[in-house]
């Protein structure tokens, strides 16, 4: 069963520029390297500038777990770490289809 | 500028099996007939078993007009009103990409 994700992310004031451009190489290596991915976008949200929100789909359990092990992820995400203001907020949901 | 919704919906205690059949028939319609459409996905919360999240993303503003104005959307939405225990709630948000 597919599964979902909504992971919504907080960065410092400022970095918008910068947190957006490393994001863009991600989402450009797991549609590249991910065929377990269905779906993954980053956007921004309308109220707070410095919140995004990632909407996500996985074939699997097993899709996702090999999402968070490659090398584009370690690598991507420690690059981003700097931006960051907290750890990200992930709520998971089950595809009914 | 692509728009990603998060759509949450809350159904009646024990209609999940008619609302998950009706909301099937609306992804296919919107896979068939909405080329503006790039995601639409119904998924089910592990925490409350009447609550489902619908996760979406649009070409542009027209593309999420015109979902609206369906006809799918329309019949399909009035079927499912007797599982709906409420209004959705409706996040809009911005694709960075």
């Amino acid at each position: 069963m597919a599964i979902g994700i909504i992971a919504r992310l907080t960065i410092h004031d400022g970095k918008n520029e910068e947190f957006e451009g490393i994001f863009a190489e991600l989402e450009a290596a797991v549609s590249a390297n991910e065929p377990g991915n269905n779906f993954y976008a980053l956007h921004k949200s309308r109220e707070d500038d410095t919140s995004y929100i990632v909407l996500e789909q996985y074939v699997d359990q097993a899709a996702l777990d090999a999402h968070g092990q490659t090398v584009h992820f370690k690598t991507l995400g420690a690059k981003m770490g700097s931006c960051m203001a907290g750890r990200p907020d992930i709520e998971i949901m089950d595809s009914t289809s």
